[in-house]
C-alpha cells in the first residue's frame, strides 16, 4: 500500500478501508492481534507462510536466488498455529461476502481433517469466520463445525448456526480481534495443563 | 530424485545415500518421522512452508496463477512445530559437515529469540543437530542452547557440549528419528498437562 508523503503510519491504528483491501481485512486484523499477543508476551501465534512450489530459480546477482517459476500449492494444514500458556492453538480464518451463510467450499477437506486431528491430540482448534457485509466475526470450535457437517447435507453453514453455537469476537481498537479472550471465557483451557 | 524404471520405491525404506541428497537427509528423516507420528496418531508435527515473497504472477492458462518473480525470505520462526498430547512442540533442525563443532551461524538470531519465547510460553523447544560425517544426531533443549550462548563467546558449539548436555537420537528403520521418545525419557512433559 502507498500513502501520501508525510502521512504518519501506525500499524496498530491503520485499518484498511478501500474495497481492494477489504478481502484481506480479516487476515490483517488477526496479524495485528497476533503481533499484540507476541509484543505483550501473551501468546506466540503465527501465520504460516503460503506453500509455494518453486520449479525454477535464477542467480541474477550475488545477493542470492531469484524464483523465476513456481506456483501456489493447496495448504495441507491451517493458516495459523502457535502456543498459549503451553497449549497448542490451531485455526483457519475465512471471510465471506454472504449475509446468510458460510460456504463450506472455503475450507479444504484436508484442513477439516487436520482440525479434527488437533482436537484429538488435545490442542485447541477452531475456525474464525467473518461475515464481511454484516461486520460480524465468529469463532466456531472444531467440534461444533464437525457436528454441523456430520448432521447436515447442506454445503454451507447458516448464520443462525454461528449465532447459536459460535462465539462472537468483537472488533476493537487494541487488540483488534481478541480471540484468546473468547477462548478463556469458554473455560476450555482448564487450570491443570501447567507443565512442571 | 529420479529412479530407474521398474524400481520399487517405498518412502519408509528409502534412504538417500548420494552426496547430492545428503544435505537434505536430516530433513528427509524428520519428515518421515513426522509422517509416522501422524499416521500412528502419536503427534501432529509439520514442517512449515519456506517463506517466499512473491513479486510477480502471471495467468498463462485457466488453471491458475503462476509465479514468475519472487525470492526466498529469512524465516522469522523455526521450521517445525505442532502438538503432542496437548503440548506445543517447536524446533529447528540443522546438519553440519564439521566433525568437531556446530557453527551458530546456522541459526538466525530471531530463531533463537523465537525458541526462547516458546519455552517462556511453556511450549517445548529445542534444536536437532546432525554431525553428518560422524552420523550422530543430537537433541539440545533450548535452555541448554541459550545457556551455552550466554556463557561463551565462541561462535560454535563444540561436539563435547552436545555429548554432555544434548541427547542422542538414534537413527532407526521405523520411526527414523524418534525425537519424541527422547523427550519422553527426559520427563519434561510431566503428567499434569492434561486438559479437561
Amino acid at each position: 500500500m502507498k500513502y501520501p508523503k508525510g502521512t504518519k503510519i501506525n500499524n496498530n491504528k491503520h485499518f484498511p478501508k478501500s474495497s481492494n483491501a477489504r478481502g484481506m481485512a480479516l487476515e490483517h486484523d488477526i496479524n495485528l492481534t497476533n503481533k499484540y499477543y507476541i509484543e505483550n508476551d501473551i501468546a506466540l501465534i503465527y501465520k504460516k507462510p503460503t506453500p509455494v512450489k518453486v520449479t525454477k530459480v535464477d542467480f541474477p546477482n550475488t545477493k542470492g536466488k531469484k524464483i523465476t517459476d513456481g506456483f501456489f500449492e493447496i495448504p495441507s494444514t491451517t493458516d495459523y498455529n502457535g502456543v498459549y500458556n503451553g497449549v497448542y492453538i490451531d485455526f483457519e480464518a475465512k471471510e465471506t461476502k454472504s449475509k446468510t451463510s458460510f460456504p463450506l467450499s472455503n475450507i479444504h477437506p484436508h484442513q477439516l481433517v487436520h482440525l479434527e486431528r488437533v482436537t484429538r491430540h488435545k490442542g485447541i482448534s477452531f475456525i474464525i469466520v467473518r461475515f464481511r457485509d454484516l461486520d460480524e466475526t465468529y469463532l466456531l470450535m472444531e467440534s461444533d463445525l464437525t457436528n454441523y457437517i456430520k448432521n447436515n447435507t447442506k454445503k454451507s453453514i447458516p448464520l443462525s448456526y454461528f449465532k447459536t453455537y459460535g462465539h462472537i469476537i468483537d472488533t476493537k481498537y487494541i487488540p483488534r480481534l481478541d480471540y484468546l479472550k473468547v477462548l478463556e471465557k469458554l473455560e476450555i483451557f482448564g487450570g491443570n495443563h501447567e507443565k512442571k
